[in-house]
Parts: structure tokens; sequence; C-alpha cells
């Protein structure tokens, strides 16, 4: 995301704000049962910290556009939305054997890293996997409790709760597919898309519109289909961006090391492009590199190289520019306010842009 | 459980179907991220389908005891806690790396070999591993979404939420403790009782009672402490049963081989109680055998003949009848029907009785 975005930064201060008084609450509960317990927090309000807020974001301009008043309550309701996202990357860096997350050591290296330093016993490994897991859920289970915990009206919470309930289901299934898609290895860019679709467009920009929406006041179909008119293809740009930079991109903006997708085999829709118009020779390089967790600088070169010669990366960033425009086409056909139809445009060009 | 316990087998028939009829429901939203998703909705499906649905029953009695009628409404809310319940053991089993779940191959085992069978890509292990953690965080989102669909007023859900919220809470923290103790390996008698406390004691049974009361009516401090009162030494006296069975029960009548909690590495209270009050060479045999991930039959004999001969088993043995009469105590002065209490003097002989 682009940090000068304006409307951006006004919501990561209050969403930030609302989520450290939440976890100042949790401290209490888990000091109940443990002093021992405190590092465990500070991991993940450190963490919980760095996140970008997109979901949030918007889900707070979802309640704009349906209607809703600039109040406090709604930030804390979307902040919500952070405590989900970062309970599924602490599990997604397991999952995927990841080394870094925004810029610092995984949860569960960290954690290893504290059992081996502490020599203790058993396997260090061991260990922040099942710290990863234990707090990955915790983030999980207090994403409905934060939700409700907003103070906005019972009614509203309980008119938005089976989009959140949805959003959650689907980006499960999505991972899921995901998972299953790298093993059984016949992941074309079709299928890449529809994973693409669940993982990310619903999760990261259809569902936080439409939660904001459903807080805001009763379904609204016309709405209701303009955020998912607006959202899919955003959620799918976006998608595609993330895997471009996680292959070229500067592990200093990232936060991930470079060829991070490549090393856990991840058929990104990119890669899947590539594939597709690859010589044999080239295809030979990708089979070659994908999926080896030792993957270094060099192997990642011949990988990057293989992709521009395709032709895949000017294909992805051409459906970027493509999916963008049917974005803001849906959007300028949306029944909401100006103020609402300039932010949303603005976030639609922070997450999908260039970084080079 | 004792299966012939007759108010826990009404229970079981009224959850198991409640489970069922909110699994098919899912159905729908799985199948329309990908047909692919059926497997492992019905993997989950049959692991919760032979749950003893112990918590349910707790939570059934906790809203009888607090005046609530028998309705078809209190089954399926208290059902909701079998998916929370099954979502921890399904990760319990990939963070203990356990074979075994239920009398069947643990989940992540299942997909382990379900890659392996089908010359998958990458690691097998690592795709049972994935597959176990999202299907374990499905079920714990799932469980609030139950829970609130569960058809009991809005207002009963409202006012029961933070206790589920509070026992989410606490079971993980309580986890997380007994993941530290293990690997810290510094754990007494009296801090693997404070971990069966969060663990086991609130979590299977103060917690469900009080959350059935919840839903009832609002709080009644009497009730309440009468909960807490027979739940936390019946739920220790239900661990140190489990710790028994673990060490010396039939597999058949577990779903777990024997000697399971040895090879994690567990320090249950059984095991810190014989470390308590063993001999340098007594101490020697345990030390050599806890966390040993190949301990076979004669090891798992040697561990066993230096519990039951250091007093530790006989031990445990009078804690549990210890535990049990003060929780049967607690429950003959609580203000509750006849019935009720008849109930949860059945649940509490059911949970903790020998099997030999």
């Amino acid at each position: 995301m682009n940090p000068s975005s304006a409307c951006l930064d006004l919501i990561r201060e209050q969403v930030g704000r609302a989520l450290a008084e939440f976890l100042a609450r949790q401290r209490d509960v888990l000091v109940s049962a443990g002093e021992e317990l405190l590092p465990a927090l500070d991991a993940m309000s450190g963490l919980i910290a760095r996140g970008k807020r997109l979901r949030p974001a918007f889900c707070y301009w979802g309640w704009r556009g349906a209607g809703g008043e600039d109040r406090p309550e709604i930030m804390a309701a979307a902040a919500a939305l952070e405590l989900l996202h970062t309970g599924a990357l602490i599990h997604d860096d397991v999952m995927d054997a990841s080394d870094t997350r925004r810029g610092q050591p995984a949860l569960h290296r960290r954690f290893a890293a504290r059992h081996a330093d502490s020599g203790w016993r058993g396997s260090a490994d061991g260990f922040g996997t099942g710290t990863a897991i234990l707090l990955g859920d915790l983030l999980l289970c207090w994403t409905d409790e934060m939700f409700r915990a907003s103070g906005l009206p019972p009614e509203a919470i309980r008119r938005a709760q089976p989009v959140l309930d949805r959003m959650r289901t689907e980006v499960i299934a999505g991972q899921y597919l995901d998972l299953l898609g790298q093993a059984a290895g016949n992941e074309t860019a079709a299928s890449a898309l529809r994973v693409v679709e669940f993982k990310t467009a619903k999760y990261t920009i259809e569902r936080p519109l439409q939660l904001g929406a459903a807080l805001a006041g009763p379904e609204d179909d016309a709405l209701s289909r303009a955020y998912s008119g607006y959202g899919l293809p955003l959620g799918t740009a976006f998608q595609l961006r993330d895997d471009i930079l996680g292959m070229f991109g500067n592990p200093a903006q990232t936060g991930k090391p470079t060829g991070d997708d490549l090393r856990a085999g991840k058929r990104t829709v990119l890669l899947a492009t590539a594939l597709a118009r690859a010589t044999t020779e080239q295809a030979a390089v990708i089979d070659r590199h994908l999926g080896d967790p030792m993957l270094d600088e060099a192997g990642t070169a011949e990988v990057q190289a293989v992709i521009a010669a395709t032709g895949a990366l000017t294909e992805c960033e051409r459906m970027i520019d493509a999916k963008v425009r049917d974005a803001l086409a849906a959007l300028s056909a949306a029944p909401v306010a100006p103020e609402v139809s300039s932010a949303l445009t603005e976030l639609a060009i922070a997450a999908t842009a260039r970084r080079d």
C-alpha cells in the first residue's frame, strides 16, 4: 500500500488504537492464567501493529457507502478483521515454512529461536509450530469477540455477522484449494484465478465492503452488486500485484524475501501464465526450482528471466490494468456518495500500483 | 464416558442431529468454492460424529439447572462446543505429532496418506499438516456461527457469548502453558495442576455449565459459584483419569495408543507426582523415555512400573476420589432441581470412573 494515501492514514491510526485497547483487555484474561503468557501476547501485538489495515479500510468505506456515519464504533468493528488476518498469516507462515513476515522473523521461527536460546527440551521447531498454531487460533477466536464488542447496536452486529461468517469460510476454503493445487500440481491460470477469487478477492475487498454495508443497514441489492463488481476484479488485481512483488519486488517493501512463493511451491497466476506460454526448456527451468526450499538468488533470477521472456509478466500487468478498469467502471455506477467513490478510487490505485 | 449413561445417550442423539444439520448447511458454502472441498468436509464430519458430547452435556444441564426448559434450541447451542473441541483436537494432534484420534488415523496423518497415495508433489507431511491447520481453523470459526444460529433468542445468545469467549481464551492459554511446561521441563505437580485447571477443568465442565446457565437467564451468583465448586474439582479428576488411561488404559477404549502422552513429552500430574516421589534410578527411567517419539511397548511398561512403584498411581486415584467427593458436596448444596442434581451426579461418576 502507498503509505501516503490520506484516507488510509486516518483509518490506520484509529484501527490501531481500537486494536491496542482490545489487546489491553485480553491481557488481564491471559494474566489470570499465568504471567508466562505475556511474551506470547507481546509477539502477537507486535505483528498486529505492523498490519496494513487494508480490510478494515474497505469495511469502513463499505459502511460509509451504505450511508453509515463516521463514528468510532465502526473502526472497532472493522479492526476485528485485522485479528482474523493476522491469525491467518501466522498459520500461513507455518504451512509455507516461511522464515519472515512483515520484515521480521515469522512467529513460529521466533518461538523456535526462543526455545533454542533457552536450551529447553524437545524440538525447537515443534515448539515454534505449536506456539504459532495456538496464537493463530487465539486471534481467530478473538475476531468475533472484538467485532461484537465494537459498541455498534446489537441489531447491526446481528445483520452483519453472516457476512463475516461467510467470509471466513470462503477464505479458508480458498486456502485449502490453494494447498491442493500446489500438491496436485495441475494448476492452470484459470484454476489459479478461482483460488484467487476465494482466497483474496472476496476476503480482502468484496466481503469487507459488504460487511461494512450490512453494519450500516438492511441489504441493498444494488449496492451489494456494485461492491462485488468493484471488489472482485480489484481483489484479483491486488493478488496479481502481490504475485509480481513476491517474484520481482524489493524485500524491504514486501517484508518477505524475494522468491518465497516459489520456494513454497505456490502456483500463482503469474507462474501458471508463464508455464502456459513456456517452451519445453523454459518450463523445465520453472519445474526445477518450483517448491525447492533451498532455492537461492541465482535460481530465483533464472525463473524471473523465464517469466519475463515468456511475456507472462507483461500479460499479468495487462490483466491488472484491465481488472482495475473494470473495478472503477463498477464503482462509477455505484449508488454511493462522491467522497466514498473518491476514497475507493484512491484505495484501488494504492492496492495495485507498481512499486518500482 | 460410560456409554450406558441414560441422560448422556439422549443428549448424544440430539447433539449429533444438530451437528449433522449444521454441517449440511456448510456443505453448500464449501461447494460454491469447489467440489474438491467435500473430502475435507467428510473427514471433519466423521471425526465430529465420534465425539463423546461431554461439553454439550454439561452445557445442557447447566441450562436446566438455571431453570431452562427442555427444548431443541439448547441442544443446537450446546452442540457448537463439539465444533470447538474437534477443531482443538485436530490442532492438538498436529502439535503432539499424534498418529491416532478416536480410534482412527489423526486427520493430518489421513491427508498425508492421501497425498502419498496420489503421488502428489511436495511433502506429504506438509500437506497433512496444512490441511489439519486449515480444517481446525474452520471448526473454530464455525463454533460461533452454530452457537448464534441455535434459534435461542438474541438476548440469550448475547448474555452467554462472553462465557464462550472466556472459555476459548482460557483453553488456548492452558494449552500454551502446557506446551511451555513440556519445553521448559520444570513442571511440578502444582504447576501441572494449574495447567489442568485452565486446559481441562474450566474448559470441559465449569464454563460449559455456566454457558448453559447464561443462556437460560441473568447471572445468579450462587448458581455460578456452585457450578465452579462442582466443575473445577470434577474437571481435575476427569483429567487425572485421562492421564491414568493414557498411561495404563486400553487403546480400544481411549482411541489412542498407550503411552502417547509419554511419547509427546507431556508432563502430566501423574508423571509429575511420580517424579516427585522417585528415587534417582526411577527418575532416570522416566527421564530416558519421556518425549521419545520412538518409545515402544517395553519402554512404556518400564515407566508404568515406576509410576506404580512410586505410589503415584495410588496417589492419583486418591486425588480423583477426593476431587469427586468435593464436586458432589458442592452439587448437594447447589440451588438446582433434583433431576439436575441427579444427572450431574451421574455425569460426575461417568466422567471419572475406573475402566478396568
